[in-house]
């Protein structure tokens, strides 16, 4: 997916929350924001967000000197999902349909990202997610929930490929993967950016007693092929079957011909608007 | 008031919103951009947030060749307001306090501004407000409301400067100058700024029948008073009451010392943080 004008306005928001997590000073503040300012003109509209999101977060790691603005935000993230675990664990076990359940927990768990927006009150998020009617469907018409050809999907094959987003999710995504038996291989981003997982956050949320944990070479909020490592990209290929959690993989990899169903809450207008789409929709999307 | 970081991501929105209202195609939206980020590093955050506004607009204005972009929402906003004029005069008419409902349907006109949010459904905005119990001070204390301290500075007067804001809003004064029996000089902007009223809006609206219309010699989205001319700032400085509409007149003059009204929605989160209010919150604010 190509970069809009509309999100440069929300490149500058981003970069500042991003200093100013960071413990940026104003002054550091404004550096980063002129910095992004000039290097704005040879941004290319026709990569993707993710691209973006890369070059805006390397300035705010630069200025600020600080490698890792989002570690203590994913490691509460981490701490909260697990607390949770339990909980969800059993309304998967008490559910007519517990793969169903299962994925639009997963889902859920995508709220839990401070990249759009940091003061998003995850708690009070998930509680509300948790307690709702969960007939998708049946809420708004609008919305693709493709599950009947993921239900499908899963049965012919033996392994899968998951794409990671977001640090806590993790937990999430524990909880999916526990109810396919299938073998996976699950990918993280290589270094930090945001509050993407990176193999210590799989790590902490226990999804190496499950799968195999990888980084995929990638450190934009994405996976972005060009710059995964080889061995992501062979296993990539090789992949019976893709599932790609969060916006910012959709956005990478929407364009592809592998066999990906994305999983993703709608986090932002520009995005909605593009595949239609009502902002705040959950998506599972068959490529 | 100074510009705060957070408003820069904002000047960028503003920039492209008035771009495409300008008729711009997206290599000429980008083109306004690219030029709003060369000139970032030479803002100023001491300058007031409409300084940054005229700087803002005024590029749009030179890359987009297009002089009042806002022309045509302006004048929509006018015919609409007009519209409204009959009922909402028979709405002061019946009320127990007359002066107090023409003061709050003054600022219920302040919400036909497309500068903060061009999606603005005016008319739905107008009914809710109109149908709302306009017992402001009740529904939320932090709201700065001086009423009574209005009441009695008008007792004590002759005439009154009054500050317009943007077009469509000039009917609603109307109905607050209509109730307050003075000798009014009315100032609108000097040339285009967003949807700001100029001395052909004013008549358009019916002003001229019931006060002296002026310019204040600003083109900025506030009345920045180092670029008013001579003829307004004598009128200002011997002015025995000013009545300053909208944020963007607060936002460029409530640092002074004058004897100033201020009555206004507050449109964004940084003013309401710097005035310690509910984003939305219904403000008439003694200087």
């Amino acid at each position: 997916m190509k970069t809009h004008l509309s999100c440069i306005p929300c490149f500058f928001k981003q970069a500042l929350e991003a200093a100013r997590l960071a413990g940026a000073d104003e002054v550091t503040q404004k550096k980063v924001l002129d910095e992004l300012a000039r290097s704005l003109g040879d941004f290319s509209l026709s990569d993707c967000p993710p691209q973006m999101g890369k070059i805006i977060y390397g300035l705010v790691r630069k200025i600020t000197g600080k490698d890792d603005p989002f570690k203590e935000i994913k490691d509460k993230s981490n701490k909260f999902a697990l607390a949770l675990y339990p909980e969800m664990k059993k309304k998967v076990e008490d559910s007519d349909d517990r793969l169903l359940t299962a994925v639009e927990l997963a889902i859920a768990g995508n709220i839990i990202d401070y990249g759009v927006k940091n003061s998003l009150e995850v708690e009070k998020e998930i509680e509300k997610f948790l307690n709702q009617d969960f007939n998708i469907n049946s809420k708004n018409n609008k919305v693709r929930f493709d599950y009947q050809d993921f239900k499908h999907a899963l049965d012919r094959v033996d392994s899968i490929l998951y794409l990671a987003d977001n640090a806590g999710e993790v937990v999430f995504d524990r909880l999916l993967i526990e109810e396919m038996h299938k073998k996976v291989i699950y990918a993280v981003r290589e270094k930090p950016i945001i509050n993407d997982a990176l193999i210590e956050d799989a790590y902490a949320c226990g999804i190496q007693k499950i799968a195999r944990v990888i980084s995929s070479g990638s450190d934009a909020p994405g996976t972005i092929l060009d710059i995964c490592s080889e061995e992501f990209l062979k296993i990539y290929n090789q992949a019976e079957l893709i599932i790609s959690k969060g916006q910012g993989n959709f956005e990478a990899l929407n364009n592809q011909t592998r066999p990906i169903f994305f999983l993703f809450k709608v986090k932002c207008p520009v995005l909605a608007q593009e595949i239609d789409c009502k902002l705040g929709s959950i998506v599972l999307w068959k490529s």
